[in-house]
């Protein structure tokens, strides 16, 4: 099938599309805030409805909405992941400029979600108008699910996921993380690692006391550090008992896919500002460290006093915030077991372990028919072949999404970011070509999806529409 | 000598007293933020004038002022220090009523700087102006020397000092902190441990990042951690190479003196809310720990994201700050050149060592007048035995305003709060009975060190008045 139809009306309609984008970005949904989700969540049910989707709002506790979509119909079924909350702003002083204004500055479009996520949800719903326009009715039924939580580790989507399996059978699914590398390669992710995140409290005096009282009243914030220095020893192994003999070995299809995976250290430095990497790794073993590794970071610590003046407190209590990536086969129930035991039997029985969030990992075949459509879309779209990681080293609900279909369905995931977006720091940004090009791989990606011989054993079954309340 | 006349002046006054504390509790002078603090210096000279005192107000460099104000005469000469700066008030929502409303409430008075030390310098102008009408002329010259940036480790005082010797001459020094113990005894310093106030950074990416990249990127969090293990154990024991070998070994004066210490370990653990002492000390070795014991306290660490939100950050940056408190004979160059030397051999050259504030320890005899004049006032207005510490568990700039002289001038210290008075927490308060009493003690010492036979060596020297400004 030839494109050059479809091309030529993304290209027509790139400048409302981009409009579309900013109209989005301008409406603030940090979900730790709270506020504004509401008007988004209606916001992105209205961009569905516009192609056409059945949709439905699902509300889940005091949790911010669901928007479920389905368009399109066909023998086959996908399911759409994307999310419209977006993560906190940070420091406003570090933004060129306001974080909801949705700059468009040297051909960038510069807002809070720009890159995480809602590029990649524009991209797709314009993707699929394009599709209609210009061939017609969808050949595949594309199922957008579409939450509010992702900054707050999705707690809606797993009861989503648990009491609504129907709604998210398919025959895979595509999500919405992913960049273009530092050599302008798509990455393409066959899935994702799982976290565990945690908080670890300590707690001293019932107040932070003035520092003269450090010889002899017990300082938390010491505890805290004498309790994390236990967990990861100074050459980055983690060290929590039993931690490594639950770490799978590496399957022949991952050392085939590892060979190919070569990343582009030199432009990672520069944009991280690195003088190198940790431990000094290079190469494959760097490679397989980033993909394959489990990782316990982190990510924040506060106690007592650090800002100006010079105020000498011992203080009151310290906490840490660590999260694990999980590899085949740590779960996060494993995680904190571990964790908890390797603790108290150094005697930190007082260090309080809270569970924050948590995802299990997820992981699925080169030969599933979302990773081929992807690969081979790349492939024909940019001209060049796309970098295949097996394993994200983010995470995401991915697994519980995937698991409602037994076996679990596989899981393919690209976006429109590129190496500079910073989608959790200050100047998020996306460029708009690739926000263009991405509605373009998209299309094709339907395209495949429905055309695609399956591999895969699995029988064919036949999908009925799902009754959805404005249809 | 009767101090009738003397207490019943005060008694009748007592109101005017406290609204004239009230008044420069209302006025603002947090020295990290750095506002109102000249109006705050100008009305501490207005008070000093109003007892008769010639004032002189230095400004060093960008400093907040000091107030030098002298009063009375007589053969000997004594340095009164003050400071009208105040601590960072927190979180406004720990407090029970606005930190600059000057509520009194119980018999209480509630304000930042009520304790530290509004209220000793307001104490101690107000006995000077009850001597002064009751009994006439001072029999000593008195030199306040009140300083704005006790908050700020005192740059200004450092200077003034080296710069002003002349006005800093005297035959002792009385000092501002001190209260009353959970046992109501009035706890009296013979000298200060010294301070050395450190900050540790670590760097790592140009900013916070993703924290899927844990596995790659270096984390200053995890290194700034794993250096802070190295400096203390588990039990409390500062671990820095040569460390203890610097720790003078106690006098027999200091053995003397600590038979007679012991602290109201239950009031104290009430007070603190906290189990038990650390490392399970009590009694003897904890006195010993809490007077002579020198420290290594965690003030504060900031690192990546503590905020609500489930934002999973890599670290871009990890500070923490550390601040040793010195015995005989810690030097705070010796601990930056120790500890310099400690990271580096354990490979921990990264990890940048800021300055960011230090004094000596002051140390003197129970001998001097001034300690002598403290105690025998303190067991007569109060009826029983002060609680008298060989070296106060905190610090200040005491070592260079007594070093002005030569040999240093003896040092005392007391104060008109209570356990309670959380001076570097929310809810700093003072006991108005406190603060009456503390004039009339302060009535008292004026009159003991003008009487007092000097039991010291020292050759007495006439004392020229010195020409101040406004005189």
């Amino acid at each position: 099938m030839s494109f050059t139809r479809f091309d030529r009306y993304v290209d027509r309609h790139a400048r409302s599309f981009t409009e579309r984008l900013q109209d989005l970005c301008r409406m603030p949904s940090v979900a730790a805030r709270g506020t504004g989700m509401r008007a988004v969540a209606e916001k992105v049910e209205q961009l569905l409805q516009r192609v056409g989707a059945g949709t439905r709002s699902f509300k889940i506790g005091s949790g911010f909405p669901i928007i479920y979509g389905e368009c399109g119909a066909g023998p086959r079924c996908f399911l759409v992941y994307g999310h419209y909350d977006v993560q906190p702003v940070g420091q406003l002083t570090e933004w060129t400029s306001g974080p909801f204004a949705a700059v468009v500055e040297d051909g960038r479009l510069r807002a809070r979600g720009a890159s995480n996520s809602k590029g990649d949800l524009v991209a797709r719903v314009s993707a699929v108008e394009a599709y209609q326009k210009t061939y017609g009715k969808l050949p595949v039924c594309l199922r957008f699910v579409v939450e509010g939580e992702d900054g707050l580790a999705s707690p809606s989507l797993y009861r989503f996921a648990a009491e609504n399996a129907d709604l998210l059978r398919a025959d895979g699914c595509v999500w919405d993380d992913g960049y273009r590398d530092t050599r302008e390669r798509l990455v393409i992710n066959l899935g994702f690692k799982g976290i565990s995140f945690l908080e670890l409290r300590c707690y001293g005096a019932r107040t932070d006391l003035h520092s003269k009282w450090g010889g002899i009243v017990p300082n938390p914030a010491w505890r805290l550090v004498q309790a994390l220095a236990t967990v990861l020893s100074p050459k980055g192994v983690i060290t929590i008992d039993g931690f490594g003999s639950h770490v799978a070995p590496l399957t022949s299809e991952d050392r085939q896919m590892l060979k190919s995976i070569e990343l582009d250290e030199a432009g990672l430095r520069r944009e991280f500002r690195i003088g190198s990497w940790l431990h000094g790794m290079t190469g494959r073993e760097l490679a397989k460290e980033l993909i394959f590794g489990p990782t316990c970071t982190i990510c924040g610590i506060r106690t007592g006093h650090t800002e100006a003046g010079a105020k000498t407190v011992l203080p009151g209590a310290a906490t840490a915030r660590l999260d694990f990536r999980l590899v085949p086969d740590l779960t996060p129930g494993l995680i904190v077991e571990l964790l908890r035991r390797h603790l108290d039997k150094r005697g930190f029985q007082d260090v309080e372990i809270i569970e924050l969030g948590s995802a299990p990992y997820a992981k699925s075949s080169p030969s599933s028919m979302v990773a081929r459509a992807a690969i081979e879309s790349a492939g024909e779209l940019y001209g060049r072949e796309p970098l295949v990681y097996p394993l994200d080293p983010a995470s995401g609900p991915v697994g519980a999404v995937c698991g409602a279909n037994q076996p679990p369905m596989p899981v393919v995931s690209f976006g429109i970011s590129y190496s500079g977006s910073n989608p959790h720091a200050p100047d998020e940004n996306i460029r708009l070509d690739d926000f263009i090009q991405g509605i373009k791989y998209f299309g094709r990606v339907i395209h495949r999806l429905a055309a695609l011989e399956d591999e895969d054993a699995a029988p064919k079954r036949a999908r009925e529409p799902i009754a959805l309340l404005n249809k």
